[in-house]
């Protein structure tokens, strides 16, 4: 049975009042026609000082998720499997450490290894899956992403990664502006602070994507893969 | 003497650890060299139904802002006023009422008055003044913007209006991506939830812009517009 | 029977030489899948001064395309009726006269009327016709047209209308760029000097569209329309 | 003395009739304000076969512009020290071999070395200098150029490179969009055939650029190095 469009980790901030003000935008949640999963950011740095909490591996590892990713890795494996068995084209976003003094956000950084920015092993991408190599927070800005949706003829996307407050979010808003329809998987998207998370993913459910959680999304995929096997 | 760099309305609900968490955003905060005024949708329709609880007003009039919209009202007309003293470039953002089907949000909308998107009568553009209109939530999206902007030699923003989880804050970060450094006035900016609010506004001051307050970015243009008169 | 590659309105000014260099773009053309038809600025500023030679139309009216114009009036208006038995959507394009001061292209111009930049009235398009405006040469520049045609779930384009050396080579290339397949209809584009016209449509054809002949695109649009009725 | 406006090498193949229609077009041509140098495509492929005629050097060098090339060898080097001489910024595009099927125009291409890509030893950025790596004609589309021209504070360019119908025409196209003066720099730009190069060259110089001669252009960045030299 589907779960209440409001059924959502924000559940504990967001009070009557808001929900009342929100009530226009309650609608059926689903996953697109002719989908692509867009893996954002899924890079060594976001996991980097291990399973712990946030506060403590951001002290000797700053931009580290800590525990909010290392949670998100087993539901994210599933949802790319899944995604792969379903025929489904999975598309990775990252970064060049130097970016000749660009920046996606306003963080202070120094010099850093490419190493962080390499795609976390367990998810790694498969030989032909199209990474995409950003400067700003939107892998839709200057990028060649928009392109290669076109040309693959894709309608709808699948998203999940970090951070929900950073680059899942502007990526999340232009796809909506090209006219793509969003699902945004909620068990693979993840950020640093809990609140900013919420309030985010709140955002974007109510105005630019459907939030669905992973058991949703992995049963459709797995209706996809089974028709596909029709065929 | 400047404010501190946390001094903003999100204080009473960001804690310790997050801010330890942000700590490496911190930096000075200013107005940029070669400013424009980017006045984002300040149209009737977010102010109708008066000067009332936004719970109470959305009841008849959705998508108003209610009593946020009109507490912003008089210092947005002191930072236009202020601007244009300084010979900056004004330029309003708005939208037509029917966009053949394409809509900013996810909203459900019926047919609505063109009337709703013309900009309040207190703070209308001066003759000659830019007015983009848009059919998404950023203002750079499917407009030409960023052409107007760069034939105006225009380096910096000053941002303000609505909605900060919405358009400001979608703007705001492709202006960021364009590489202008923008300044977001706290006081001239509203949205309709609270909590909505403050989230967006801390996310897009450590990530994107420097949130400034109205007497802070007052004092400044005041500067530009004494230099003006002895230039 | 098929005609030749380059069985073109360049053929006598493109010699042996240019046509070995440019041996290896040759290959069959189409009409790709999913179309629309794409009407760039068939508005009354290009037919002005009649059905004469450009050069004296000219010295009156300023930017007048003349005899060119007047005679792809016939195979456009059979072209768009063709496109609308076969259920493909007509996106037009013009601009208004006055855009603060921003010009598609170095030509000089005092004030113009709105009227002039009005599609002309035998090929208008009907209620409900997607119309963009814009500001520069490539209708997709400044506009929100990828996401209509994303929204639209377009996958290609069949493009008519001038000028061939402005707007339709800018507006192609952009097309081409965003992962489109682009027919151009040779008898539907004009422009005001021959040798530029020839030229563009010539690079065009080999790099970035099929330039096809309006009686080949009529029959494909004829089969299209006979399977939408058997369906 | 400054050269006539038509006085360029399209002469031989632009009469009469053409000029009078372009004649509205007519200005004063200038290197813009804040300028910087944008070097397109000279990588080596365009070198291949070496100083010969384009026919000859295409047979085993698909893609090769022979003696058209080698020409401008001499005018770039000595533009880019000029450049370099009086502080502008160059930058460079480029692309790699492999773009995961994505291509820049309709070209049947093979599997390539990435050496091919690699800017000609002559040539070579220094150390610092930003190179845009591009998978279509533009080099604005699906890059982030236009961010890092605004964070450096560019208001126009001096633009030289290959090829004048392909990625030439479509970067100076698109830089006249997002609102630069661009200066091209004749001797200093190049192609397979001769008729495209020149007819592209002439409705650039009418339309989006300032064609000016490699003299011109070095006598204006001599002034510049002086200036800056006493400052």
């Amino acid at each position: 049975m589907a779960r209440d469009f409001e059924d959502h980790c924000w559940k504990d901030i967001v009070d009557e009042e808001i929900l009342e003000i929100y009530q226009p935008y309650r609608r059926e949640v689903r996953v697109g026609r002719k989908p692509a999963v867009l893996a954002i950011d899924l890079y060594n740095k976001a996991y980097q000082g291990g399973n712990r909490p946030v506060r403590e591996v951001n002290r000797l590892h700053e931009g580290s998720c800590g525990e909010n990713a290392w949670k998100a890795l087993e539901p994210t494996r599933a949802l790319l499997a899944a995604a792969r068995k379903a025929g489904l084209p999975v598309i990775y976003t990252t970064r060049h450490a130097d970016t000749d003094g660009v920046r996606s956000t306003n963080r202070r950084m120094g010099k850093e290894a490419e190493e962080l920015y390499h795609i976390k092993e367990e998810l790694t991408p498969l030989p032909g899956e199209l990474v995409i190599y950003k400067e700003r927070a939107s892998c839709f800005f200057g990028t060649p992403l928009i392109a290669h949706l076109q040309q693959l003829r894709i309608n709808s996307l699948i998203i999940c990664g970090e951070s929900t407050s950073g680059c899942v979010r502007a990526s999340t808003v232009d796809a909506y502006s090209y006219g793509f329809h969003n699902t945004l998987v909620e068990e693979c998207t993840y950020d640093r602070a809990m609140i900013n998370h919420k309030i985010n993913l709140f955002d974007l459910h109510h105005k630019y994507a459907d939030v669905m959680h992973i058991e949703e999304v992995l049963a459709h995929l797995d209706g996809l893969a089974r028709e596909r096997k029709v065929a």
